[in-house]
């Protein structure tokens, strides 16, 4: 039964995705007679939490009930007055928590304030799902960096356009309406100024149902030679756009893409481009938790080997276009042997319609 | 029950694979009283039919029994006697079959026999799974050409080597492993000179526990500049060698090639090139059902570009290599267009331990 409602906690805490950056994704149940009497989740961003909005819907007297949380409850005054000691008030008798917070501040201290308090607490109940839905949060939390989610669509060939550069389309609509969601559930994309001069992208998100949340671009453009006529600095007004360069740019093409409403970070120099690392450090102070990388292959290459990816999601279409000159994924200099090739881990697949949808982590050290 | 007796048969028809090349892979179960009889499968080129075997093998009296083939039992003098009047001449009474014969000179001759005997005969029980099994042995029936299976291993990325031209390895032991299987599966492995310059391959069959079948080697290089101490014109006295050229090849090399024991053939030129169509009739016309082509990424595009290949099995690991000079499964110049691309269907995927086994069909017309 507890995984039951377990996860249903986790449906709920779904409906949070992209609103709730660079905060966690918490959904709640709770349960009286093997009846669920109340239910809620994280909206928003500085709303209230999961648990209070549960008690809000409670539908009859929580005394004596079961709560599931996906998330250990926190203990801390933050935006909202910390839900531990609100559990422990409404007098709720057994707490299901499916993992504990990855926040080193505040990690294990929720669950002793209840057991502290007589509540029976169980956890790990679905921890490997929670852990997942909360991939971002963790990594953010751990490391004040952003989860960066490196995507590609390729065909069954391993290219990413033909020789002539045509892209349109390699993957199939099912696929492009789930890069949509991705970009609706992070809170940056990024590209490379090839990636602009070659197909000249909006990158804002387009949802069928609803309306999605356009993520802070990121054009990594090492010496400031983005077209001021490109699609990206023309709503940059509307949009956060973040142009990432270094001192190798020219005074006024600074000057005219801030007139246009761009922020343009100077980064140092690393390899004669922009410093990666030192980028994603900014950015996370900017609280962007999260990194749709959307290529080419020579941004690719260099975030991999600067190791600022976290997964890779690459899409597969059954079609094949050959082409010595044709680019594929990952591009740049490359690795010379395969002893030393970038490992991934946890490589899922799944169909998406005709195409593949090939999910896997980088193997990192420690 | 049909479905259950009948995948008996399918698992004993596989048991030929590698063994039974040009002719079918067929199973057969013979049951009474709900009870297996008698079991058959054709075991070798030459040998008797799968219906024969289970007679031979029963432990009964068949009268009255039902019969479970593979495929529409022969109704023509062959290497054997038709195997559809021993059915009628055994006094079964209900034939269950999976897939009516391909071969145009027999299709639906036999099912005739049984059914102007007086026996119950039904058709198409698990005859998508018997058309998979055999679907070399159906190409090749009905065009006389030899089922193309092009085979490729690459990174996550779509590579198939770093841009130093290290391969060992792409793919994992199990990946490697079913190569071997299909190399046993098939009557001839194909690769281009560039191959045998690159990688000095065996080309041979290696598996764990059984001895191999080797397929005849092919080697497409069109000025015969093949060296004469690589490794499969080494033992080309053992296992059958083609070298496929043109006109364009030294004599003297020709005359050296034969000398160390391996056929060859001079095929047109198209496009400067081993005529690749011409070539896969002559290989038809030696009795050659089955072609493992194994690149490397300019023969791989010229094979699918002269549409002479029937199916893909990719291999995909989870690693990432880059370099813009990395090679990619298919080379050559490449489509222009993405409305052009070859199309691929039925694009299946099963995971080989952290490998992707992709499988998919070339999309023909009519």
């Amino acid at each position: 039964m507890d995984i039951k409602y377990m996860k249903r906690a986790l449906t709920l805490a779904k409906k949070g995705i992209g609103y709730t950056n660079p905060n966690p994704l918490v959904g709640s149940v709770i349960v009286k007679n093997n009846k669920i009497i109340g239910e809620g989740y994280h909206k928003v961003y500085g709303g209230s939490h999961a648990e209070i909005n549960a008690f809000n819907n409670a539908t009859e007297d929580v005394t004596g009930a079961t709560m599931y949380i996906t998330l250990e409850p926190c203990s801390h005054y933050g935006k909202t007055p910390p839900c531990a000691y609100t559990i422990v008030k409404k007098k709720i008798k057994r707490v299901v928590i499916a993992m504990k917070d990855p926040n080193p501040l505040v990690a294990g201290k929720g669950i002793k304030i209840l057991k502290s308090n007589g509540i029976e607490v169980v956890t790990g109940v679905l921890e490997k799902e929670a852990k997942k839905l909360n991939e971002i949060f963790i990594k953010y939390i751990t490391t004040k960096l952003p989860f960066c989610i490196l995507k590609t669509a390729m065909t069954l060939d391993g290219k990413i356009a033909t020789h002539t550069g045509d892209s349109k389309w390699i993957s199939n609509e099912g696929s492009r309406r789930i890069v949509h969601k991705l970009r609706h559930q992070v809170s940056g994309i990024m590209v490379g100024i090839g990636t602009v001069l070659a197909d000249n992208p909006m990158l804002t998100t387009r949802l069928d149902n609803k309306k999605g949340i356009n993520p802070t671009r990121i054009i990594v453009d090492t010496r400031a030679s983005i077209p001021l006529n490109s699609n990206v600095l023309k709503d940059c007004k509307n949009i956060k756009t973040i142009i990432a360069t270094t001192k190798l740019a020219e005074t006024k093409n600074i000057k005219a893409i801030k007139e246009k409403g761009a922020e343009v970070i100077i980064t140092p120099l690393k390899e004669n481009l922009v410093d990666l690392p030192f980028l994603m450090h900014y950015l996370g102070d900017k609280k962007i938790d999260s990194i749709l990388l959307e290529g080419g292959g020579a941004l690719n290459y260099s975030a991999l080997k600067e190791n600022i990816v976290d997964k890779i999601i690459s899409f597969i279409a059954p079609k094949i276009i050959g082409g010595i000159d044709a680019k594929s994924p990952v591009g740049g200099k490359g690795i010379a042997f395969m002893k030393n090739a970038i490992l991934l881990k946890e490589m899922q697949v799944s169909t998406i319609g005709d195409n593949l949808m090939v999910e896997a982590y980088l193997r990192k050290e420690g």
